[in-house]
Protein backbone atom coordinates (compact mmCIF):
# COMPACT_ATOMS: atom_id res chain seq x y z
CA UNK A 1 0.00 0.00 0.00
CA UNK A 2 1.19 3.48 -0.88
CA UNK A 3 2.30 5.19 2.34
CA UNK A 4 3.35 8.40 0.65
CA UNK A 5 1.45 11.34 2.17
CA UNK A 6 -1.26 12.91 0.09
CA UNK A 7 -0.41 16.06 -1.84
CA UNK A 8 -2.68 19.06 -1.22
CA UNK A 9 -6.07 19.58 -2.83
CA UNK A 10 -6.73 23.28 -3.44
CA UNK A 11 -10.13 24.88 -3.89
CA UNK A 12 -9.25 28.05 -5.76
CA UNK A 13 -11.67 30.93 -6.27
CA UNK A 14 -10.74 32.77 -9.46
CA UNK A 15 -13.14 35.67 -9.00
CA UNK A 16 -16.26 36.76 -10.83
CA UNK A 17 -15.03 36.83 -14.42
CA UNK A 18 -12.38 39.47 -15.04
CA UNK A 19 -9.01 37.67 -14.93
CA UNK A 20 -7.55 40.71 -13.16
CA UNK A 21 -9.98 40.17 -10.29
CA UNK A 22 -8.17 36.93 -9.47
CA UNK A 23 -6.05 37.20 -6.34
CA UNK A 24 -2.29 37.02 -6.49
CA UNK A 25 -2.48 33.90 -4.34
CA UNK A 26 -4.82 32.13 -6.76
CA UNK A 27 -2.47 32.93 -9.64
CA UNK A 28 0.53 31.61 -7.68
CA UNK A 29 -1.18 28.39 -6.60
CA UNK A 30 -2.36 27.69 -10.15
CA UNK A 31 1.19 28.15 -11.42
CA UNK A 32 2.58 25.80 -8.74
CA UNK A 33 0.17 22.86 -8.73
CA UNK A 34 0.61 19.72 -10.80
CA UNK A 35 -3.00 19.59 -12.02
CA UNK A 36 -5.79 22.08 -12.59
CA UNK A 37 -9.24 20.54 -12.79
CA UNK A 38 -12.08 22.72 -13.99
CA UNK A 39 -15.77 22.05 -14.44
CA UNK A 40 -17.35 22.27 -17.87
CA UNK A 41 -21.00 22.97 -18.40
CA UNK A 42 -21.22 21.10 -21.69
CA UNK A 43 -19.69 17.94 -23.09
CA UNK A 44 -17.91 20.14 -25.66
CA UNK A 45 -15.80 21.46 -22.82
CA UNK A 46 -16.76 25.15 -22.64
CA UNK A 47 -15.94 26.43 -19.18
CA UNK A 48 -16.53 29.79 -17.62
CA UNK A 49 -13.84 29.34 -14.99
CA UNK A 50 -11.31 28.08 -17.55
CA UNK A 51 -11.85 31.28 -19.58
CA UNK A 52 -10.96 33.29 -16.48
CA UNK A 53 -7.54 31.65 -16.03
CA UNK A 54 -6.70 31.52 -19.76
CA UNK A 55 -4.66 34.79 -19.67
CA UNK A 56 -2.28 33.21 -17.11
CA UNK A 57 -0.91 31.14 -19.99
CA UNK A 58 -0.54 27.97 -17.93
CA UNK A 59 0.53 24.75 -19.68
CA UNK A 60 -2.61 23.19 -21.16
CA UNK A 61 -1.13 19.75 -20.44
CA UNK A 62 -1.81 20.23 -16.73
CA UNK A 63 -5.40 21.43 -17.20
CA UNK A 64 -8.17 18.88 -17.23
CA UNK A 65 -11.84 19.51 -18.04
CA UNK A 66 -14.40 17.69 -15.94
CA UNK A 67 -17.92 17.45 -17.26
CA UNK A 68 -20.35 18.48 -14.54
CA UNK A 69 -23.58 18.86 -16.49
CA UNK A 70 -26.37 20.40 -14.45
CA UNK A 71 -28.65 17.63 -13.38
CA UNK A 72 -31.99 17.65 -11.64
CA UNK A 73 -31.25 14.14 -10.46
CA UNK A 74 -29.68 14.26 -7.02
CA UNK A 75 -28.42 10.66 -7.22
CA UNK A 76 -26.66 11.35 -10.52
CA UNK A 77 -24.96 14.41 -9.06
CA UNK A 78 -23.78 12.48 -6.01
CA UNK A 79 -22.28 9.85 -8.31
CA UNK A 80 -20.52 12.56 -10.33
CA UNK A 81 -19.00 14.11 -7.21
CA UNK A 82 -17.81 10.70 -6.01
CA UNK A 83 -16.14 9.98 -9.34
CA UNK A 84 -14.44 13.35 -9.51
CA UNK A 85 -13.14 12.92 -5.96
CA UNK A 86 -11.80 9.48 -6.91
CA UNK A 87 -9.93 11.03 -9.83
CA UNK A 88 -8.50 13.83 -7.69
CA UNK A 89 -7.46 11.51 -4.86
CA UNK A 90 -5.72 9.18 -7.31
CA UNK A 91 -3.43 12.11 -8.16
CA UNK A 92 -3.00 13.30 -4.56
CA UNK A 93 -1.99 9.78 -3.54
CA UNK A 94 0.84 9.93 -6.08
CA UNK A 95 2.08 13.18 -4.57
CA UNK A 96 0.54 15.31 -7.32
CA UNK A 97 -1.23 18.45 -6.11
CA UNK A 98 -4.58 19.34 -7.67
CA UNK A 99 -6.41 22.67 -7.86
CA UNK A 100 -10.14 22.79 -8.50
CA UNK A 101 -10.97 26.20 -9.92
CA UNK A 102 -14.26 27.85 -9.27
CA UNK A 103 -15.80 31.11 -10.44
CA UNK A 104 -16.12 33.64 -7.60
CA UNK A 105 -15.47 32.09 -4.20
CA UNK A 106 -15.18 28.32 -3.60
CA UNK A 107 -17.62 28.26 -0.66
CA UNK A 108 -20.26 30.64 -2.04
CA UNK A 109 -22.78 28.91 -4.33
CA UNK A 110 -20.13 26.61 -5.76
CA UNK A 111 -19.83 22.99 -6.78
CA UNK A 112 -16.58 22.87 -4.83
CA UNK A 113 -18.59 22.50 -1.61
CA UNK A 114 -19.85 19.09 -2.73
CA UNK A 115 -16.36 17.91 -3.69
CA UNK A 116 -14.97 19.24 -0.41
CA UNK A 117 -17.55 17.40 1.69
CA UNK A 118 -17.19 14.18 -0.28
CA UNK A 119 -13.41 14.25 0.12
CA UNK A 120 -13.53 15.16 3.82
CA UNK A 121 -15.90 12.26 4.47
CA UNK A 122 -14.01 9.59 2.57
CA UNK A 123 -10.42 10.82 2.80
CA UNK A 124 -10.14 12.85 6.01
CA UNK A 125 -6.35 12.62 5.84
CA UNK A 126 -6.13 14.52 2.53
CA UNK A 127 -4.89 18.10 3.11
CA UNK A 128 -7.25 20.68 1.66
CA UNK A 129 -6.56 24.40 1.28
CA UNK A 130 -9.23 26.87 0.21
CA UNK A 131 -8.32 30.13 -1.51
CA UNK A 132 -11.14 32.67 -1.23
CA UNK A 133 -12.08 34.80 -4.21
CA UNK A 134 -13.97 37.97 -5.05
CA UNK A 135 -17.68 37.09 -5.26
CA UNK A 136 -20.07 38.11 -8.02
CA UNK A 137 -22.03 40.06 -5.40
CA UNK A 138 -19.04 42.26 -4.50
CA UNK A 139 -18.16 42.69 -8.18
CA UNK A 140 -21.72 43.59 -9.14
CA UNK A 141 -22.00 46.18 -6.37
CA UNK A 142 -18.65 47.69 -7.41
CA UNK A 143 -19.70 47.81 -11.07
CA UNK A 144 -23.10 49.34 -10.27
CA UNK A 145 -21.77 51.65 -7.52
CA UNK A 146 -24.19 50.36 -4.92
CA UNK A 147 -23.05 50.68 -1.29
CA UNK A 148 -23.68 47.29 0.30
CA UNK A 149 -23.35 47.94 4.02
CA UNK A 150 -22.55 50.75 6.38
CA UNK A 151 -21.30 49.74 9.82
CA UNK A 152 -24.68 49.02 11.37
CA UNK A 153 -26.39 47.49 8.32
CA UNK A 154 -27.45 43.94 7.55
CA UNK A 155 -27.02 42.12 4.24
CA UNK A 156 -28.95 39.15 2.86
CA UNK A 157 -28.01 36.95 -0.09
CA UNK A 158 -30.88 34.87 -1.38
CA UNK A 159 -31.38 32.67 -4.45
CA UNK A 160 -34.26 34.46 -6.20
CA UNK A 161 -36.26 31.27 -6.71
CA UNK A 162 -36.46 30.78 -2.94
CA UNK A 163 -36.63 34.39 -1.88
CA UNK A 164 -39.47 36.24 -3.60
CA UNK A 165 -42.20 35.20 -1.20
CA UNK A 166 -40.37 36.62 1.81
CA UNK A 167 -38.94 39.64 -0.01
CA UNK A 168 -41.05 42.38 1.64
CA UNK A 169 -40.01 41.05 5.03
CA UNK A 170 -36.34 40.82 3.97
CA UNK A 171 -36.38 44.43 2.80
CA UNK A 172 -37.76 45.50 6.17
CA UNK A 173 -34.87 43.88 7.99
CA UNK A 174 -31.90 44.08 5.61
CA UNK A 175 -30.37 47.25 4.15
CA UNK A 176 -29.24 45.36 1.06
CA UNK A 177 -30.66 42.19 -0.47
CA UNK A 178 -28.87 40.33 -3.25
CA UNK A 179 -31.15 38.12 -5.34
CA UNK A 180 -29.05 35.51 -7.12
CA UNK A 181 -29.98 33.85 -10.44
CA UNK A 182 -32.98 36.08 -11.05
CA UNK A 183 -33.42 35.00 -14.66
CA UNK A 184 -36.20 32.46 -14.14
CA UNK A 185 -38.39 34.64 -11.88
CA UNK A 186 -37.65 38.14 -13.08
CA UNK A 187 -41.18 39.25 -14.03
CA UNK A 188 -42.50 37.87 -10.76
CA UNK A 189 -39.83 39.93 -8.98
CA UNK A 190 -41.07 43.09 -10.73
CA UNK A 191 -44.61 42.35 -9.54
CA UNK A 192 -43.38 41.79 -6.00
CA UNK A 193 -41.42 45.05 -5.98
CA UNK A 194 -44.55 46.97 -7.03
CA UNK A 195 -46.16 45.92 -3.75
CA UNK A 196 -43.34 47.22 -1.53
CA UNK A 197 -44.71 50.33 0.21
CA UNK A 198 -41.48 52.37 0.04
CA UNK A 199 -38.85 53.27 -2.52
CA UNK A 200 -36.38 50.50 -3.29
CA UNK A 201 -33.29 51.08 -5.40
CA UNK A 202 -32.89 48.07 -7.68
CA UNK A 203 -30.02 47.28 -10.04
CA UNK A 204 -29.78 44.32 -12.38
CA UNK A 205 -26.30 43.01 -13.22
CA UNK A 206 -25.45 40.19 -15.60
CA UNK A 207 -22.19 38.42 -16.43
CA UNK A 208 -20.24 40.81 -14.22
CA UNK A 209 -16.52 40.98 -14.90
CA UNK A 210 -16.83 39.57 -18.42
CA UNK A 211 -16.73 41.48 -21.72
CA UNK A 212 -20.51 40.92 -21.96
CA UNK A 213 -21.33 42.42 -18.57
CA UNK A 214 -24.42 44.63 -18.36
CA UNK A 215 -25.88 46.88 -15.67
CA UNK A 216 -29.54 47.93 -15.89
CA UNK A 217 -31.02 50.39 -13.40
CA UNK A 218 -34.58 50.59 -14.76
CA UNK A 219 -35.68 47.07 -13.97
CA UNK A 220 -39.06 47.41 -15.73
CA UNK A 221 -37.30 47.66 -19.12
CA UNK A 222 -36.30 44.01 -18.71
CA UNK A 223 -39.86 42.71 -18.32
CA UNK A 224 -40.53 39.74 -20.58
CA UNK A 225 -36.91 39.46 -21.69
CA UNK A 226 -34.91 36.27 -21.74
CA UNK A 227 -32.11 36.71 -19.22
CA UNK A 228 -28.93 34.67 -18.69
CA UNK A 229 -28.16 32.38 -15.75
CA UNK A 230 -25.35 34.59 -14.42
CA UNK A 231 -27.65 37.41 -13.38
CA UNK A 232 -28.43 39.05 -10.07
CA UNK A 233 -30.36 41.96 -8.68
CA UNK A 234 -29.21 44.24 -5.86
CA UNK A 235 -32.03 45.79 -3.85
CA UNK A 236 -31.42 48.61 -1.42
CA UNK A 237 -33.85 50.81 0.44
CA UNK A 238 -33.73 54.50 -0.38
CA UNK A 239 -34.74 55.37 3.16
CA UNK A 240 -35.26 53.34 6.27
CA UNK A 241 -38.99 53.02 6.93
CA UNK A 242 -39.67 54.65 10.28
CA UNK A 243 -39.73 52.33 13.25
CA UNK A 244 -37.69 49.61 11.55
CA UNK A 245 -34.19 48.74 12.86
CA UNK B 1 -11.06 78.34 -13.48
CA UNK B 2 -9.41 75.01 -14.05
CA UNK B 3 -11.20 73.30 -16.93
CA UNK B 4 -8.95 70.26 -16.99
CA UNK B 5 -11.06 67.10 -16.55
CA UNK B 6 -10.84 65.36 -13.20
CA UNK B 7 -8.53 62.40 -12.89
CA UNK B 8 -10.10 59.18 -11.56
CA UNK B 9 -10.77 58.43 -7.91
CA UNK B 10 -10.35 54.71 -7.18
CA UNK B 11 -11.86 52.84 -4.28
CA UNK B 12 -9.54 49.84 -4.01
CA UNK B 13 -10.32 46.79 -1.90
CA UNK B 14 -7.05 45.18 -0.82
CA UNK B 15 -8.58 42.06 0.68
CA UNK B 16 -8.87 40.80 4.24
CA UNK B 17 -5.26 40.98 5.40
CA UNK B 18 -2.95 38.61 3.53
CA UNK B 19 -1.20 40.71 0.85
CA UNK B 20 -1.51 37.73 -1.51
CA UNK B 21 -5.29 37.92 -1.26
CA UNK B 22 -5.18 41.27 -3.05
CA UNK B 23 -6.40 41.05 -6.64
CA UNK B 24 -4.07 41.54 -9.56
CA UNK B 25 -6.19 44.54 -10.54
CA UNK B 26 -5.78 46.21 -7.13
CA UNK B 27 -2.01 45.75 -7.34
CA UNK B 28 -1.93 47.24 -10.85
CA UNK B 29 -4.09 50.26 -9.98
CA UNK B 30 -1.99 51.00 -6.89
CA UNK B 31 1.17 50.91 -9.02
CA UNK B 32 -0.37 53.24 -11.62
CA UNK B 33 -2.07 55.96 -9.54
CA UNK B 34 -0.42 59.22 -8.52
CA UNK B 35 -1.58 59.08 -4.91
CA UNK B 36 -2.54 56.38 -2.44
CA UNK B 37 -4.56 57.63 0.52
CA UNK B 38 -5.08 55.26 3.41
CA UNK B 39 -6.97 55.62 6.66
CA UNK B 40 -5.13 55.43 9.97
CA UNK B 41 -6.78 54.43 13.18
CA UNK B 42 -4.44 56.42 15.40
CA UNK B 43 -2.69 59.75 15.13
CA UNK B 44 0.60 57.83 15.12
CA UNK B 45 -0.32 56.58 11.68
CA UNK B 46 -0.71 52.84 12.18
CA UNK B 47 -2.89 51.47 9.42
CA UNK B 48 -4.19 47.98 8.81
CA UNK B 49 -4.73 48.56 5.10
CA UNK B 50 -1.31 50.14 4.67
CA UNK B 51 0.29 47.00 6.16
CA UNK B 52 -1.51 44.94 3.51
CA UNK B 53 0.00 46.85 0.58
CA UNK B 54 3.49 47.21 2.12
CA UNK B 55 4.90 44.14 0.30
CA UNK B 56 4.11 45.80 -3.06
CA UNK B 57 7.07 48.11 -2.36
CA UNK B 58 5.36 51.20 -3.74
CA UNK B 59 7.11 54.59 -3.41
CA UNK B 60 6.31 55.93 0.06
CA UNK B 61 6.29 59.45 -1.40
CA UNK B 62 2.96 58.76 -3.09
CA UNK B 63 1.33 57.26 0.01
CA UNK B 64 -0.50 59.57 2.38
CA UNK B 65 -1.97 58.66 5.77
CA UNK B 66 -5.35 60.16 6.65
CA UNK B 67 -6.36 60.14 10.28
CA UNK B 68 -9.90 58.79 10.54
CA UNK B 69 -10.22 58.22 14.26
CA UNK B 70 -13.34 56.33 15.24
CA UNK B 71 -15.79 58.85 16.55
CA UNK B 72 -19.16 58.45 18.19
CA UNK B 73 -20.00 61.96 17.05
CA UNK B 74 -21.80 61.81 13.74
CA UNK B 75 -21.22 65.51 13.02
CA UNK B 76 -17.46 65.15 13.55
CA UNK B 77 -17.38 62.17 11.17
CA UNK B 78 -19.29 64.08 8.50
CA UNK B 79 -16.80 66.93 8.77
CA UNK B 80 -13.88 64.48 8.45
CA UNK B 81 -15.35 62.92 5.31
CA UNK B 82 -15.92 66.37 3.78
CA UNK B 83 -12.32 67.41 4.48
CA UNK B 84 -10.89 64.19 3.06
CA UNK B 85 -13.00 64.57 -0.07
CA UNK B 86 -11.75 68.15 -0.44
CA UNK B 87 -8.17 66.91 -0.26
CA UNK B 88 -8.81 64.15 -2.80
CA UNK B 89 -10.67 66.41 -5.22
CA UNK B 90 -7.87 69.00 -5.07
CA UNK B 91 -5.58 66.32 -6.52
CA UNK B 92 -8.11 65.01 -9.05
CA UNK B 93 -8.65 68.57 -10.33
CA UNK B 94 -4.92 68.79 -11.11
CA UNK B 95 -5.13 65.60 -13.13
CA UNK B 96 -3.64 63.44 -10.36
CA UNK B 97 -5.38 60.13 -9.80
CA UNK B 98 -6.02 59.01 -6.23
CA UNK B 99 -6.66 55.54 -4.79
CA UNK B 100 -8.35 55.13 -1.43
CA UNK B 101 -7.40 51.71 -0.06
CA UNK B 102 -9.72 49.75 2.10
CA UNK B 103 -9.40 46.44 3.89
CA UNK B 104 -11.63 43.78 2.35
CA UNK B 105 -14.12 45.21 -0.12
CA UNK B 106 -14.77 48.97 -0.53
CA UNK B 107 -18.57 48.69 -0.33
CA UNK B 108 -18.81 46.16 2.51
CA UNK B 109 -18.60 47.77 5.97
CA UNK B 110 -16.09 50.32 4.80
CA UNK B 111 -15.43 54.02 5.32
CA UNK B 112 -15.07 54.33 1.56
CA UNK B 113 -18.87 54.37 1.28
CA UNK B 114 -19.02 57.71 3.10
CA UNK B 115 -16.30 59.23 0.93
CA UNK B 116 -17.99 57.89 -2.19
CA UNK B 117 -21.36 59.41 -1.30
CA UNK B 118 -19.85 62.72 -0.27
CA UNK B 119 -17.93 62.98 -3.54
CA UNK B 120 -20.89 61.88 -5.68
CA UNK B 121 -23.07 64.53 -4.06
CA UNK B 122 -20.66 67.45 -4.32
CA UNK B 123 -18.61 66.51 -7.38
CA UNK B 124 -20.85 64.38 -9.60
CA UNK B 125 -18.50 64.94 -12.54
CA UNK B 126 -15.54 63.22 -10.83
CA UNK B 127 -14.96 59.75 -12.33
CA UNK B 128 -14.96 57.03 -9.69
CA UNK B 129 -13.93 53.41 -10.18
CA UNK B 130 -14.44 50.77 -7.52
CA UNK B 131 -12.23 47.67 -7.37
CA UNK B 132 -13.90 44.89 -5.39
CA UNK B 133 -11.88 42.81 -2.95
CA UNK B 134 -12.04 39.52 -1.07
CA UNK B 135 -14.15 40.09 2.06
CA UNK B 136 -13.25 39.00 5.57
CA UNK B 137 -16.35 36.77 5.50
CA UNK B 138 -15.11 34.81 2.48
CA UNK B 139 -11.61 34.61 3.94
CA UNK B 140 -12.86 33.45 7.34
CA UNK B 141 -15.01 30.72 5.79
CA UNK B 142 -12.07 29.56 3.66
CA UNK B 143 -9.76 29.51 6.66
CA UNK B 144 -12.27 27.65 8.85
CA UNK B 145 -13.48 25.33 6.06
CA UNK B 146 -17.12 26.31 6.51
CA UNK B 147 -19.33 25.93 3.42
CA UNK B 148 -21.27 29.18 3.13
CA UNK B 149 -24.00 28.40 0.63
CA UNK B 150 -25.17 25.56 -1.54
CA UNK B 151 -27.29 26.52 -4.54
CA UNK B 152 -30.60 26.89 -2.72
CA UNK B 153 -29.29 28.38 0.52
CA UNK B 154 -29.60 31.87 1.98
CA UNK B 155 -26.85 33.86 3.69
CA UNK B 156 -27.13 36.71 6.19
CA UNK B 157 -24.40 39.12 7.29
CA UNK B 158 -25.24 40.99 10.45
CA UNK B 159 -23.26 43.28 12.78
CA UNK B 160 -23.39 41.32 16.04
CA UNK B 161 -24.45 44.35 18.09
CA UNK B 162 -27.63 44.64 16.03
CA UNK B 163 -28.28 40.98 15.37
CA UNK B 164 -28.40 38.98 18.60
CA UNK B 165 -32.03 39.65 19.42
CA UNK B 166 -33.25 38.30 16.09
CA UNK B 167 -30.68 35.48 15.89
CA UNK B 168 -33.00 32.50 16.49
CA UNK B 169 -35.22 33.75 13.68
CA UNK B 170 -32.24 34.36 11.37
CA UNK B 171 -30.99 30.82 11.96
CA UNK B 172 -34.42 29.48 11.01
CA UNK B 173 -34.33 31.24 7.69
CA UNK B 174 -30.64 31.44 6.70
CA UNK B 175 -28.30 28.48 6.20
CA UNK B 176 -25.31 30.59 7.22
CA UNK B 177 -25.20 33.69 9.41
CA UNK B 178 -22.08 35.82 9.71
CA UNK B 179 -21.94 37.90 12.88
CA UNK B 180 -19.49 40.77 12.37
CA UNK B 181 -17.54 42.49 15.15
CA UNK B 182 -18.60 40.03 17.83
CA UNK B 183 -16.06 41.23 20.39
CA UNK B 184 -18.34 43.49 22.42
CA UNK B 185 -21.25 41.04 22.73
CA UNK B 186 -19.54 37.66 22.70
CA UNK B 187 -20.77 36.30 26.04
CA UNK B 188 -24.29 37.43 25.22
CA UNK B 189 -23.97 35.51 21.93
CA UNK B 190 -23.02 32.36 23.84
CA UNK B 191 -26.12 32.73 26.00
CA UNK B 192 -28.30 33.24 22.93
CA UNK B 193 -26.87 30.15 21.21
CA UNK B 194 -27.71 28.02 24.26
CA UNK B 195 -31.38 28.78 23.64
CA UNK B 196 -31.40 27.64 20.00
CA UNK B 197 -33.33 24.35 19.92
CA UNK B 198 -31.11 22.62 17.35
CA UNK B 199 -27.43 22.04 16.74
CA UNK B 200 -25.59 25.05 15.33
CA UNK B 201 -22.03 24.83 14.06
CA UNK B 202 -20.21 27.95 15.23
CA UNK B 203 -16.70 29.09 14.36
CA UNK B 204 -14.93 32.17 15.70
CA UNK B 205 -12.32 33.80 13.45
CA UNK B 206 -10.16 36.81 14.32
CA UNK B 207 -7.73 38.87 12.25
CA UNK B 208 -8.15 36.56 9.27
CA UNK B 209 -5.39 36.74 6.69
CA UNK B 210 -2.88 38.28 9.09
CA UNK B 211 0.01 36.53 10.89
CA UNK B 212 -2.09 36.78 14.09
CA UNK B 213 -5.16 35.06 12.67
CA UNK B 214 -6.96 32.60 14.92
CA UNK B 215 -9.78 30.09 14.41
CA UNK B 216 -11.67 28.74 17.42
CA UNK B 217 -14.33 26.07 17.03
CA UNK B 218 -15.31 25.61 20.67
CA UNK B 219 -16.90 28.99 21.26
CA UNK B 220 -17.43 28.42 25.00
CA UNK B 221 -13.66 28.47 25.59
CA UNK B 222 -13.73 32.17 24.70
CA UNK B 223 -16.24 33.15 27.39
CA UNK B 224 -15.07 36.14 29.40
CA UNK B 225 -12.09 36.78 27.15
CA UNK B 226 -11.14 40.14 25.73
CA UNK B 227 -11.49 39.83 21.94
CA UNK B 228 -10.22 42.13 19.18
CA UNK B 229 -12.33 44.35 16.92
CA UNK B 230 -11.56 42.33 13.77
CA UNK B 231 -13.48 39.28 14.89
CA UNK B 232 -16.45 37.43 13.46
CA UNK B 233 -18.46 34.30 14.06
CA UNK B 234 -19.85 32.01 11.36
CA UNK B 235 -22.98 30.13 12.36
CA UNK B 236 -24.32 27.28 10.30
CA UNK B 237 -27.05 24.79 11.07
CA UNK B 238 -26.01 21.16 11.30
CA UNK B 239 -29.39 20.03 10.03
CA UNK B 240 -32.35 21.89 8.69
CA UNK B 241 -35.11 21.89 11.29
CA UNK B 242 -38.05 20.05 9.78
CA UNK B 243 -40.63 22.19 8.08
CA UNK B 244 -38.30 25.15 7.57
CA UNK B 245 -37.30 26.19 4.03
Amino acid sequence: MNKRPFATFYGVGVGPGDPELMTRKAARILAEVDWIFYPTETRQGTSFSQRIIAPLGLPTAKCQAIYMGMSCDRAADVKTYATVVDDIVAELAQGKSVAWITQGDPLFYSTFIHLYEEMRRRFPEAPIEIIPGVTSTSAAAAMAHVPVSRLQEKVAVVPAVYGLEGLPHLLDEFATVFLMKVNSVFDQLLDTLRCIPYAVHGVYVEKVGTPEERVVTDLETLRGQRLPYFSLVILRKHHEPSGVQ
